[in-house]
């Protein structure tokens, strides 16, 4: 028996063999050709075999996972029929007569290097490992040497891998794939997010040696503590499936509560809403038992696309959006572009510090066309449901009023060309820590405010939590976090307004019992986290809660003292 | 007569002929030469009669202005003496057997595309434009067209030039430049830094042609309001000679202030200190009449050298500024380096967003060696003048205790090596929103706390000001930075601890009522706004101006709305 941890990156307990995904044999040396064109024949052979290849997968993850998961394939795709690079490929062997294999990493490694070289942007580091991914197959057709493939997998196991490829684990069959251990990576890692949209248990950030994981060895994963055991006892086996059982009775018990209303035990509603970022989300929305869309981002229609998302491809987005929510209400965030979203199509300036830049709001009021473009889409759309309207980085009152003035121009617009246009509830993003300072004058203004949490602890903690180097200052749960979003929701309450929620936090399950108390009116979240929160607020007495807020808000000077009031008050509850 | 404007870049006002600092022409064929070894010697000779000329004038640089202004030109040196830029010309010169003038151009211009290729960063810029100095220095000596040279300027003159280059300033005999007209930059350019140091009357971003003003025609300058006049009328010179001697007069009765406490028409004693980066500015601080040093930034000592400076090295640097000052307070702060200020010999990560980012106390307590350091040369200078330590970009409670565990370890050990060690305050700088909200909770670990507005604001209004696309949010009166000041304020005397402030907002003429109303204990500034903020505050009656605090607090919602009550209170109080 061997026991090891990891991170705990997809809920769930798995008991399997291992099967590991092992990566094949590359290797080849570089020679040279006498004839080249022989040789550019066998490259574009196995480009094409790929890229048939890619397509098949494409297709099957459009059907399996969505259009969002299957973007990857495409860029694989395009990647592959890049003129430029292939130019680069054919001339490397037609001028230094020197063999496919070589001239294409010669040639693709070079991409890499620069992209690697450039910056620690996460956007290029994904499509340096686009390239790498891509080599890979064309390099195991040059060779003749089999890529490991995931497809052919009939029996259950417990994949070990030094991490997943976009291709790999889109070529899993879940039935059969039980779990996932990896070494790389956090919990954002692509293998982590790729399995908890699977629902696969997984550990990722393996910190044995998957080298001491042998095929066909029994496997325990847990992915809700990160704990991996291999060749467990037999004591350990009886034990892991009794968590097993015992996991599955609380997730049927979870989706009993999804078509009921969310209640404290003392009787408050708190509303639970989805997040959603394009329309395969809805569905998993739906299924969850989302009372509404809290959040929906749009910048899906600027990202996916080579050019600005017309008016009439925005308007059947949002209809679909509100139709499909049934008159449940719906908030559409106007566009988060720019800073570090680029968009090759409007040249947004790159910056020093993008957080601290042109983006949001900030940008629609720079390019109001774009803006005025997305408002009529939106007003259009309000006819088919119960919409409201939010705008994003909002950081003075002038910019809301300017925002609030071009929307009331379309909407006379629209009135005038007959267009029906229902009433919809105008609200802010309050994510920029001057906004939630001042949100008692904010409220003169809105029909609501939506805290979001994301940006707003970045700016308060001066903390990019995506630089590992001062993640540990990303405080959900510090006192100076805590007070400002008390502040915003007083203000709301004070002057008669709806508070919601629509960051990370409102579906943290140790930060919704302060919450609670603090009066949230509206928890937005990721659907799969809305029926756990559901049942953890069905155990919550609304009135402890308030207590916990206040000594939170007032005796606790550190996010670990937060932390301990809250254990004590959840175990006080029980 | 031709009226033009600009932007004031330092104050006064000059009336002299205009004296055009014009490009030379320094063009030149590509030719190829027969003999290398010949051209290589004229590339040498040239290399050495501009080192020649560039030590001169760093002596001079170093005389008449400071270290820290003379950097720039050691800097030069050091690119002529960079071996492997002179042998990549040698090497052009060699193997394709071309002439000088262009294997120097090629080379340096191929550095020159790198640097402006990377990035927005201002440091590079900088490193870009110093080739672009040296290039055009070398280039006349290898053509024998001789640079134009400001030292020859014998008579009383404005300077009109494009952009001033270190080398032409260093040049002026202040007495004959009277003024400095420019079309480049803006406030921060280097024209208007250096008019600012020599205290030369100047106008930058000059929007008419310079073309149109001709060799000695008379020019006035009006460096306070940005106004340019050439060929005046005699109206106007009269007009302007009196406002020259009125400008005179108001400097004369500012220098009459320079031993006199600071003291409201009511009797308040706020404290107006001086921010230092450098041991030059002392002299300043000094003569301006300065009550302590509130600030000293101690980043120079990491920045202008090639390695890490040791105890000694800083221990007298310290004592100096303590001794200079003679038992006035001297808050000293530990390094904020990391982030945008890249220190080669260190490898500070490149990050997205360094202002969010990895720098300041949270690299001091990754790298405890360093802090440890500083903090013993710190301590062991304390015997020499009355020393407060002040930790930068303190974010939590933790950080706090850790730095003030650290510092303390090492006070032991200095106590143990019978080394004499003062009782120092220490204190924190709140520039970070964590901080400045949870104020009343650091207030319990603290003697002193310090406002630092220029990342506060930044971090509040989410905005980067040297941003250009969103430094209009960089809004130092909007009412929720006003209202995180007064939340620090208050928590310090309601503990009983008096409240600093370093940043820029500090010597901000529209800013001092207000933050005289909060009740602000030390106003640290540039030096040269001293005298006028203690002219300024001798016409504050404090009463009135809580009053005005109060408004702006609770009744404004725009920045526009604090300004107008400021205009408002100071023109009642008259």
């Amino acid at each position: 028996m061997k026991a090891f941890k990891g991170i705990a990156a997809s809920d769930g307990i798995a008991i399997a063999s291992a099967f590991r995904l092992t990566e094949p044999d590359l290797s080849f040396k570089k020679r040279t050709v006498t004839d080249a064109s022989d040789e550019i024949k066998r490259l574009y052979a196995a480009i094409d075999v790929s890229k048939d290849e890619l397509l098949t997968i494409q297709q099957k993850t459009l059907e399996d996972l969505g259009s969002h998961e299957a973007e990857v394939f495409k860029a694989h795709v395009a990647i592959l029929s890049d003129p430029e690079l292939l130019k680069r490929i054919k001339s490397t062997i037609e001028k230094d007569k020197l063999n496919a294999e070589y001239a294409l990493t010669k040639v693709t490694d070079s991409y890499i290097k620069i992209f690697d070289s450039m910056t620690d942007n996460e956007y290029i580091r994904q499509r340096s490992s686009d390239i790498h991914d891509v080599t890979k197959r064309v390099l195991s057709h040059l060779l003749g040497v089999p890529l490991v493939d995931p497809a052919l997998i009939h029996q259950p196991v417990i994949i070990i891998a030094h991490d997943l490829t976009p291709s790999d684990t889109a070529q899993f069959v879940p039935t059969y794939v039980k779990g996932i251990v990896s070494d790389m990576g956090g919990r954002t890692s692509h293998s982590a997010i790729m399995s908890r949209s699977l629902e696969i248990p997984a550990v990722v950030g393996f910190t044995g040696s998957l080298s001491e994981i042998k095929n066909g060895e029994t496997v325990i994963v847990d992915g809700s503590t990160g704990n991996v055991i291999v060749n467990p006892t037999e004591a350990q086996k009886e034990e892991f499936t009794q968590k097993q059982t015992a996991y599955q009775k609380r997730q049927n018990r979870l989706a009993n509560l999804r078509f009921q209303t969310t209640s404290s035990s003392d009787g408050k509603h708190p509303i639970l809403a989805a997040n959603i970022g394009t329309l395969d989300d809805l569905q998993g929305a739906v299924e969850n038992g989302a009372e509404g869309i809290g959040l929906f981002r749009t910048e899906f229609l600027y990202m996916d696309t080579n050019h600005l998302p017309t008016e009439d491809e925005q308007f059947k987005v949002y209809k679909q959006v509100l139709e499909t929510m049934d008159h449940k209400p719906v908030i559409i965030r106007t566009a988060d572009i720019g800073g570090d979203k680029d968009l090759p199509y409007l040249k947004v300036p790159k910056e020093d510090n993008p957080f601290l830049g042109y983006r949001a709001i900030r940008m629609s009021l720079d390019k109001p066309d774009i803006f005025r473009t997305q408002l009529r889409a939106l007003l259009r759309a309000s006819a088919f449901g119960k919409l409201s309207i939010m705008f994003p980085m909002i950081t003075t009152i002038n910019e809301l009023q300017r925002a609030k003035t071009i929307l009331n121009q379309e909407r006379i617009k629209l009135i005038r060309e007959k267009v029906p246009v229902k009433p919809v509830r105008v609200g802010i993003m309050v994510e920029v820590p001057a906004a939630a300072i001042l949100a008692d004058q904010f409220a003169n203004e809105v029909d609501f405010m939506s805290i979001g949490t994301n940006d707003l602890i970045q700016y308060i903690m001066a903390a990019d939590r995506g630089n590992r180097h001062v993640s540990y200052l990303y405080q959900p749960y510090n006192p100076a976090v805590l007070r400002l979003i008390k502040n915003i929701i007083d203000a709301c309450h004070d002057n008669h307004l709806p508070a919601y929620m629509c960051g990370e936090m409102a579906g943290d399950q140790l930060a919704i019992p302060i919450l609670v108390g603090m009066g949230l009116d509206e928890f937005s979240m990721n659907a799969s986290s809305i029926l756990k929160s559901r049942a953890l607020i069905r155990r919550l007495d609304s009135r402890e809660m308030v207590t916990l807020a206040n000594k939170a808000l007032t005796m606790a000077s550190t996010s670990e003292e937060v932390v301990a009031f809250i254990h004590q008050a959840l175990n006080d509850g029980q």
